[in-house]
């Protein structure tokens, strides 16, 4: 019996399992939570960090590496020689300055006070100047490379975050032998090698198979310290995800206790690895819902879709593109509303019916007929995604009386998300990107199947949620279970490994007639605000 | 020593004063609250009412009258005598059908368990149809009575309620021998003679002093039954407002113990009193701030403005036309956020700190910077009243995000009023009605000193709230002081009657330039959902 582990890194810890590669079975799991969670009010010294800002403590993610493998092996007692393959993913873009021996900057006492010296994790936004100033660059001189990102560069990214580092920690830059991917940095503790994941370059650095990186003249006229950055500090060497990065190093042996022959898979974007992990390849949408949702689709067609957030070749499984479009708001907007809008009333009634105040909120608004709300929302609590790509864009609710109740405004923003959904769907429908069935996964899609058939009916497709239990290690693994080589090709090892009770959400078309009308106010107050009266929220956020 | 009794009819109670006809103080005051409340939901027999229905039984109006006169002449310890005029103001349109009689005919066995034969209170909304019916044709057939109404006619007014009565219960229709506003039946019971006030027939009977009611043709368009209303089923001897209707007749002295001579003043509408109350006149725009907001102003000018809901001759005073704006929702909106908004947080820290909900919200809300809530709202919870005479628009609030906080939003529905004030008032001025001064009035302009601290900023005009007592009977019993000839002019007697503490807002500059960019987003989001977009709301309030 072979084994594979899969490691998922995510926001607040790492969770990793050991499955059996002949059935797919988890034999064993483990969490680490990172001791230093999310620093976005101080470092560890007390240092405060910029407004915006999220770093993270990279001495977290060796230890949850350390720890959660020789947790799964003791507690599966496996023995390590049957252990054939370890598959990493990570959230991204979460990036870290490093030396020449991939020791992170903050680790040396002189960039202990620094925070541009830590990992800057996903949610680290502080580099919206730095963002919008590349993307007019970029604009004005006619990059191609930003077709494959929906035209428009986000401050999430690798580039727009090294820049920040030059211009507030010159020093840092100065001494960085090369920034990477925390999921990339991880392939080179583990195997010496230094490759990079074309999931994460793809998507997160501006890099693309045929072309690379952005040219050097362009680098340069960021700034003419970039003139060299492709190559030197940005790593070049870039692997299909899934595919072969090497075997265990010394120093990988030792961090984990395995054996030397195990085999590290190039790495993957969390989201991206739920993709594997329901074994899904064309013609199937993933719609991963979480605080934001994002919406993939790998399809044999290699076509620029504009508005979406990345189309990346090989960026899941060699011989599709992927393309990846999101909504920023979907959990966070309805944790807002619970944090913000909920009168006392319905908290205390939640509570004597011994429901939490999503079922309970969830009771109420499943009650109200279609359109009883007489509201429209936008779903732009955090700035739209895909496909304005404009941060400045705000949410928005329509249709106010004073006879508007609390759950009619919840239901108007779940609708919400729902409708931005379908608009993703057609935007790449009415691009040619065939979508026959849409999968769904995410902590939402398995809890809230209220939220789930009110999908199905507004998106008017039928909805499967497989019961992933850790969708984003088990697809690490199912990509370490081909590197690896037990399975020849990806669909062989899918149809071992990727089968699971499922959940499937059919529409019901009175409902989804229903939605119609209200669908068609969506797309219209989308236009108006994010389009031709772009303006409005733009004026408001200048203020 | 002279006196005058004021009588404010509101919706649940009437409140009489005794005024001193020498400096106008009150020398007493009582307070009568309608047993039968309004009857939105049964009949006291227990019959169901219409949705949007709101009956009163007009016995409360009677025991009111008699009850708060005894009580104030017994308080005061006057003689009867001494009592020279009455004056008397009324929520309106509050209508009921009467015998010839002037008995309400609810008050016939056979009727008892009919709504229609109760009385209709001005919030009595399922007309509806019929204004909607009624304003089609009056638009078909170019009626330019339409043009002193803000081109819109409304459900609230005496025509459409009647259209309702003939069409829900003809047989009422049938026995009426008349309709009449509750406070022109009170000046019947009183004084024997059947007059109408130019207020009351003015702003809601669709009457002007040139042309009297709509044509015997176009009322015959709406229905040929109407033919001959105006002059049988509608009286039509109109009298300005604050005249003498006439003096206590038998019937008028039983029901209220004073003396056959004392005088009554032709009625006025309760909005309309405040004017006389304040003692103004020309180019001082009364803005009366409740749970919705009036605006009204003098002039002696007699011109349309399109958008208003009102302008009519002799309206308040005579020699001066009277112009009346409005805000459908004000203090109701803000109510309804507190019952719908508050999160149980906020009420546990209101509690802990010992005040009110309201005193929480305005601490917390006036401690943000001007924008610093980076939202816009569009007050329509109720409908838009000026300029568009619309209740299918509805609120809106717009730059949401997950950073906001109930606080923000708070303050943006009460900026979002200001800013409607602030357009009505340019529009008065665009359409050359000079407005020098504000003046304001309503239980919020007493109570909340940052409201009206934000409406001067924003508005950028002083704003004057003198603290009048029971300011709608203050502003009955000033115009009864003129009705029964104690003063020759309304001048005489504002000066000697109407000398109040006053507290003053002067607009803060900075503020008022602060607040340009946002009212220019409010302008402009009022004429998107208002005018070129105004079939989204449609669309949504249709569902």
């Amino acid at each position: 019996m072979k084994y594979c582990i899969g490691i998922d890194y995510g926001t607040l810890s790492a969770r990793a399992i050991l499955i059996n590669l002949d059935n797919g079975n988890t034999v064993a799991e483990s969490e680490f939570k990172y001791p230093h969670k999310v620093m976005d009010i101080t470092l560890p010294c007390g240092t405060p960090v910029d407004k915006n800002s999220a770093f993270q403590h990279p001495q977290d993610y060796i230890d949850a590496l350390s720890f959660t493998i020789r947790d799964i092996v003791k507690k599966s007692e496996t023995n390590v020689n049957d252990i054939v393959g370890i598959g990493i993913d990570f959230t991204s873009c979460t990036m870290l300055p490093v030396d020449e021996n991939a020791v992170p900057l903050c680790f040396k006492d002189e960039f202990k006070t620094e925070p541009q010296a830590y990992a800057k994790l996903w949610k680290h936004h502080s580099a919206q100047d730095e963002a919008d100033y590349i993307d007019t660059l970029a604009k004005e001189h006619n990059q191609v490379w930003l077709d494959s990102y929906g035209g428009k560069v986000s401050s999430e990214w690798m580039i727009p975050k090294i820049l920040e580092t030059l211009r507030k920690a010159p020093d840092v830059y100065k001494k960085a032998c090369y920034f990477i991917e925390a999921a990339d940095w991880l392939t080179i503790l583990l195997t010496g090698n230094n490759v990079l994941s074309s999931c994460t370059t793809g998507y997160k650095g501006m890099w693309n198979k045929q072309s690379g990186y952005p040219s050097s003249e362009f680098l340069s006229k960021i700034t003419p310290k970039f003139k060299n950055l492709a190559g030197t500090k940005l790593l070049d060497t870039v692997l299909p995800t899934g595919s072969k990065a090497g075997t265990l190093s010394e120093h990988g042996v030792s961090l984990t206790g395995l054996s030397k022959e195990t085999i590290v898979a190039v790495p993957i974007i969390d989201a991206h690895a739920s993709l594997p992990a329901a074994g899904i390849s064309d013609k199937k949408l993933m719609l991963i819902l979480g605080t934001s949702s994002c919406h993939i689709v790998m399809s044999k067609k290699n076509i620029p879709v504009k508005g979406i957030c990345g189309s990346v070749e090989d960026g899941i499984v060699p011989g599709y593109t992927a393309y990846e479009a999101g909504q920023a708001c979907v959990g966070d907007s309805f944790n807002w509303f619970i944090e913000n809008i909920v009168p006392a009333g319905y908290i205390n009634e939640a509570n004597a019916l011994g429901k939490n105040i999503f079922e309970y909120l969830d009771s109420k608004a499943s009650a109200l007929k279609i359109g009883e709300n007489h509201l429209i929302a936008l779903d732009w609590w955090n700035g739209n995604r895909t496909p304005y790509a404009d941060y400045d864009l705000t949410g928005a609710i329509i249709g106010l009386n004073i006879q508007t109740k609390p759950e009619e405004i919840y239901r108007a923003m779940l609708e919400s998300t729902a409708y931005g959904t379908r608009s993703i769907i057609e935007l790449y429908e009415s691009n040619g990107i065939e979508i026959e069935e849409i999968y769904a996964t995410g902590g939402i899609s398995q809890k809230n199947s209220f939220l789930m058939q009110l999908y199905a009916d507004i998106i008017g497709k039928k909805i499967i949620v497989p019961d992933i239990p850790q969708a984003g290690a088990k697809g690490s693994a199912v990509l370490a279970s081909c590197a690896c080589g037990y399975y020849k090709t990806y669909e062989e090892a899918t149809k071992a490994l990727c089968n699971y009770p499922r959940h499937i959400y059919t529409p019901i078309k009175e409902n989804t007639k229903a939605y119609e009308k209200l669908y068609s106010v969506y797309k219209e107050l989308s236009v108006l605000f994010g389009e031709t009266h772009r303006h409005i929220m733009k004026k408001l956020n200048e203020l």
